[in-house]
């Protein structure tokens, strides 16, 4: 355990400023959260420490033409389809240390493992770190292995920008992460990532390793209401556009229809105003115009796709109600995802194997995971999120429980390479 | 007119990039508003050309010590009160160039007349140019009334900052306009400002002149809820504490309240949130923080009183519907001011006596007579705004009707120095 712990918080290091080492939850700050976004230098300098740590371990190291990483360990039989391992190294805008890291350092700490314990893979076992899992630096989450699967093409992936207008392709230059390698995913069999579970259950049920069934779908609506902007005190209440006034029954209406969904049908939806800004957004002025960022979530594909048409139909009806313009777009959609049953019950047998305490969930945050199940046989190891804060530079998980998703985590792979 | 018309276009250059004149609404660009925020450059240039057309008008100009300027002209019976007339020459950012400079310019040009036609006054007369009428500079509105009026004290008002940290005395010491007279307004006898509406009914009437009645009061809530930033899709509906979900009760209400009070109670209510903002501001966390920034008028102190008690009393019953916390803070409050009986007469006899069609009107808006007249007897004129557009690059009074607005002015002045 030294050795990842030792990892994890040297990573988290990068990116925190001053980047100094956290090992205990109560020297976390909330002011000093990690700045590690996708194709930013810390984010550079988190890629070279874990490559260095990479080749240190003895594995041969690639990197694709999407930046994203693998680390490979060859097995006896090479004929086989290969088992990957891992998650990413970028984060939000003021993030945590274990979104992310937690699954490279721990499928690297896996294989390290192995290779001291001489336990003889079967199948290759690669280490993969993807490129932009958040959305934070180019609107778009789950870049890498969007690429990687075929989900997004190349040319498209490389040239999305960044809000100051750099492309992918031109800040995977700027880090030197621009890479050559082809990597097809038809030598891969398995895909199995660790990560935080980034909610409350485990944490609160004292239950160490979650083995997620499924992923949760997800859409983003981008919605602007246009009124009329106006002096608050001159304009009578009755000849108002007021587009605030409009948002808000937007707002409550998703809160409501997603709470009474949750009730009926189990729990599993989702649906929130996370952004909302106001033009010009002075006390005396009348709202002109609003735009909302709207997150709607399901496990059951049907359920997201019907609150997602309640809410374009409730923003349409704005336009009679308040005399206001209303546009909306789709800026991402990702259906629910079930994962692999067989991977599912090879990560249950290893958690007897090495005596964790495990439960089956689903997953309410995105994943690489769930564009690799498109693809390859894959599962998901979550650990715990301390009062499920995650996002944050409050985010954490006790070390003890580390240990044992990197447990069953490097059961699981031996486990899956010996298929 | 031809003079008036040249000086209101010379005026509008001032804080407008580029300076350029504009005579006809059509050449009103919405990006090209005016920037002449109180004490700033633009202003102190402004201030220098008014200060000079009053002197070629043989005025005599005094600074007062909040910057506050009076151009006098003398009366036959020097011991009888003042008529004071005039309004303010700063704007709000990107604001529009009637706004304030009407009844500044206006006063100038009556006076002018008075001496073009060898009118002799009896009373004095003075033109009044008062400083950061708008908030948007210094956070406060009506300041130089305020402090001339004894609403607040001189060292108050000298040591309110701008956002950027820069005092109210320090910003006029650095465009030249922290003067050292003392105007005690015990000489004074009436107060009469010209004004544009900024609301549209003069303009939907057709009717060039408003003779206002009433001033309405004003009440700013800065009100903020605290909930638990959260991540989107692992959060539960049942867990959560949406600061936005609370926030748009809020403004819901406030609406509702609002109308149901102005149809019911005489369409003089005004309740708005202007202002919004959303903390951490992201599509996929759950809002941790609002704040709003909330606008309450009524010409019916008791109503406006009633909706702010009734805002107040929903922002805390928030806390046990939702779990989250709230604070309130009255950042403002102007009660409703009732004019001069005497002056309204005096202005609507004015009009017979110049053939202007006028009505009696309120003022949703605020301005400095309401402050002047807790101590002297004032009234108000109004000239329409193109469909009651204001706060606004295109905010726009067509030339006819600030002629008809000035004859009015002029003979109100006449009428009551001879009083």
């Amino acid at each position: 355990m030294h050795r990842l712990k030792e990892d994890l918080t040297e990573l988290g290091r990068f990116g925190r400023s001053p980047s100094k080492r956290v090992e205990r939850c109560d020297q976390l700050d909330s002011r000093k959260g990690l700045n590690r976004l996708a194709g930013s230098e810390e984010n550079r300098k988190a890629r070279n420490y874990v490559v260095h740590r990479m080749k240190q371990a003895g594995l041969e190291v690639k990197i694709d033409k999407t930046g994203n990483i693998f680390a490979r360990r060859p097995g006896l039989r090479t004929n086989q389809g290969t088992v990957m391992s891992g998650s990413h190294l970028d984060t939000v805008k003021n993030g945590g240390m274990f979104d992310g890291s937690v699954g490279v350092l721990g499928a690297l700490e896996a294989v390290r493992r192995m290779k001291d314990e001489g336990f003889e893979n079967q199948r290759p076992v690669e280490v993969v770190v993807f490129t932009a899992e958040e959305g934070s630096a180019f609107g778009q989450t789950l870049l890498g292995s969007s690429a990687l699967t075929g989900k997004i093409k190349l040319a498209e992936a490389l040239s999305i920008k960044s809000d100051e207008g750099v492309t992918v392709g031109e800040a995977l230059e700027n880090i030197g992460y621009k890479g050559e390698f082809e990597r097809s995913l038809d030598d891969v069999e398995y895909f199995v990532e660790m990560h935080i579970e980034q909610g409350p259950f485990l944490d609160r049920e004292k239950v160490p390793v979650g083995i997620v069934e499924n992923i949760s779908g997800l859409t983003w609506i981008i919605a602007r209401i246009e009124g009329e902007e106006n002096h608050a005190g001159t304009t009578s209440m009755q000849m108002r556009k007021d587009a605030l006034v409009a948002a808000s029954d937007i707002v409550s209406l998703i809160n409501r229809r997603a709470n009474e969904m949750a009730e009926k049908l189990g729990n599993s939806a989702r649906g929130t105003v996370g952004k909302l800004n106001v033009y010009p957004n002075g006390i005396n002025i009348i709202p002109g115009k609003v735009e909302m960022g709207i997150d709607i979530r399901d496990i059951v594909q049907e359920n997201m796709l019907s609150l997602k048409d309640e809410i374009l139909k409730a923003m349409k009806a704005l336009e009679d109600k308040y005399g206001v313009k209303t546009t909306v777009s789709l800026s991402l959609t990702h259906l629910p995802v079930h994962l692999s049953d067989d991977v599912v019950k090879v990560i249950e047998s290893s958690c007897k194997q090495v005596q964790a305490n495990a439960k089956r969930m689903n997953s309410g945050a995105a994943h690489d995971a769930q564009n690799m199940a498109g693809k390859v046989k894959t599962g998901m190891i979550f650990v715990p999120s301390f009062k499920g804060i995650s996002h944050s530079p409050l985010e954490w998980t006790e070390w003890q429980d580390i240990e044992k998703g990197v447990r069953v985590l490097t059961q699981t792979l031996k486990n899956l390479s010996s298929l």
